[in-house]
């Protein structure tokens, strides 16, 4: 007998989440302001229209996607709705939910705020992706009324989805969020914005760095003016932080075009080090080590069935790929494939494809 | 008769390019201050190690690819050095080093300056490829009295070694790149250093957002002190208006957290649109339109060889990939690839995959 879940909102998380639970054997029932946005998620096999006449009854769960700031007033509807439900959100932000929540009078214990880490430049049903959650960090934050059977069933929804657990207060998660989430946004935007009064023949010389440190620029702007607004004061903070360290380089900059700069340079020196110190402690895709992969790199000629090739010795030869990143030359004769694999099948891997004759690179 | 071109500094450029040019046919002689890197580029294809008996005579062009903050001066011994020779450099910035040039009271006419835009986080001969320069921009700085024979020589090189020769003057070069390329690197650091202190759970929570946008912070700080030094005027003009826009979102943010906030809303959507706006700029790969490649996401089961027969299956079908991405879930039945096709063959993939019982992601 299957189990029913409510998911409040088909944006690009509920419409996934949906997806996720639907394939997992969940019974999953959806509602959204917009019919239109509801109905596509159906299409998209992330569950069925809610009706009042469920043949399941009340749903056992009920996710609330909705915008964050708006989580808090749908949450709190949603306890008052369904008595016996657990409610969960999964807004950004959780710490300013959770007080609404609570300054609201409902009996909280059966709210559990939560936060999968899984996102897209994107947003929308359209966008939605049934992994989206597959080995992402989701969070899962009690407050001191969440009853244990909320929390567990919170963890088991995350878990079934493919979502390693991460359980911390609101006001911790909100602080994290905005050193690792929140100030790297603002970061992409502001950099980017940099390049929009550009000269066109400036901006032919961007290269893979600039695109990668701009990729989520592209984000919903209203999405996030919520999410910033909605962690103002940690974001605030990290963000004090990050000018006193441009102030720091202007400064070091500016001594150096006067010809003076006695120091500027191990100002600029130690905003490096700094930075790659930090840099060093961000885990691999999945929560993996940082290096918890080696890639070989290996010549790929320009003509269709080569990759094909290539991944076919791979199989024969019994080793699987992690990841793999195809670049492409224009107009040359061939591209390079980075092929991550466990470090313990590097070598048997180089030494395979090398006896078949596949040009190593690197 | 093949030509000659002395490389004089074996790092990652010097290496990469003498790789590249004695695949071209070119005769490639190395020197380098450290007899061991020496070695290496040559142990690497790179070309030979210099003697003063080369068979064919002094370089027709000398390659200068030594530090930033030494290339004036190697620029200009080998103007001395060898009489008749075109000499270039490929420090990333280009002003300081024409000044130097210029004041040192050489002949500077057999001297134009440039950049290829191609660099990696990873320094070093042990770090060079053949194919760095493949599609990139490669900037060429001549200035007024640069004869037109060495702009041609210089261009040449540029164009034999795969790279898009763009040609601007030095001060133009120099501003577009510390917009580009040497303020995205502070940016990157930046946010990159503010995890340094963070408590592990909370770096715990890093997506790859973060992992984007600070990968460029694992660069060398010697190499990247040098550049920011050499370009600080321009860098710190760049760096003013990011702090201008940081010390809004930091006013709008502190607003919001005493209640107030009147326009911190629309101060934050504003700097968050600019970025949509800068970010659209940025050209593809290749310096491709910024939407030339269509997408099509395949699910991939997570077993040997299925990989391989999507590719076969794409090969029958006559399609060419310019690009792919694999993403791997942890412990999930199946990946996803991210196939990139010219947009005309976007359709016909699609229908193709799913017509060979391919599932399809999006």
């Amino acid at each position: 007998m299957s189990r029913h879940v409510r998911v409040v909102g088909t944006g690009l998380i509920g419409t996934s989440l949906g997806m996720a639970l639907s394939a997992a054997g969940f019974h999953v029932t959806l509602e959204d302001p917009s019919p239109t946005a509801c109905r596509l998620a159906r299409d998209l096999g992330a569950g069925q229209l809610a009706t009042d006449l469920d043949p399941l009854g009340p749903p056992e769960v009920v996710v609330v996607a909705a915008p964050p700031d708006v989580a808090a007033a749908v949450v709190v509807e949603s306890l008052r709705r369904w008595p016996e439900a657990v409610v969960t959100d999964v807004a950004s932000v959780k710490q300013t939910v959770l007080d609404d929540v609570l300054r609201s009078g409902v009996d909280a214990s059966r709210y559990v705020g939560s936060h999968p880490m899984a996102g897209r430049e994107r947003s929308g049903a359209a966008a939605a992706r049934r992994d989206l959650f597959d080995g992402r960090a989701w969070v899962v934050a009690p407050h001191e009324h969440s009853s244990p059977e909320a929390v567990r069933l919170v963890r088991e929804i995350a878990t079934v989805v493919g979502s390693a657990v991460r359980v911390m207060p609101a006001r911790e998660h909100d602080e994290a969020v905005a050193a690792v989430s929140h100030v790297p946004q603002v970061a992409a935007s502001v950099v980017a914005s940099c390049l929009r009064d550009l000269p066109e023949p400036a901006v032919g010389l961007a290269g893979q760095g600039l695109r990668d440190v701009t990729r989520i620029a592209a984000s919903d702007p209203r999405l996030w003016t919520q999410i910033l607004a909605g962690n103002a004061a940690a974001v605030r903070e990290v963000l004090l932080h990050v000018r006193a360290q441009i102030d720091e380089v202007v400064d070091a900059l500016g001594s150096l075009t006067v010809g003076e700069g006695e120091g500027a340079l191990g100002a600029l020196s130690r905003m490096l080090e700094a930075g790659n110190l930090g840099q060093a402690r961000i885990p691999g895709k999945h929560g993996a080590a940082p290096t918890a992969y080696a890639v070989v790199s290996v010549l790929v000629p320009d003509e269709p069935g080569s990759l094909a090739r290539l991944l076919t010795d791979m199989g024969d030869a019994g080793i699987n790929l992690e990841d793999m990143h195809l670049e492409h030359g224009l107009g040359q004769p061939f591209g390079v494939a980075y092929i991550s694999v466990v470090p313990a099948a590097a070598e048997p891997l180089a030494e395979t494809l090398t006896s078949l004759g596949w040009q190593l690179h690197d």
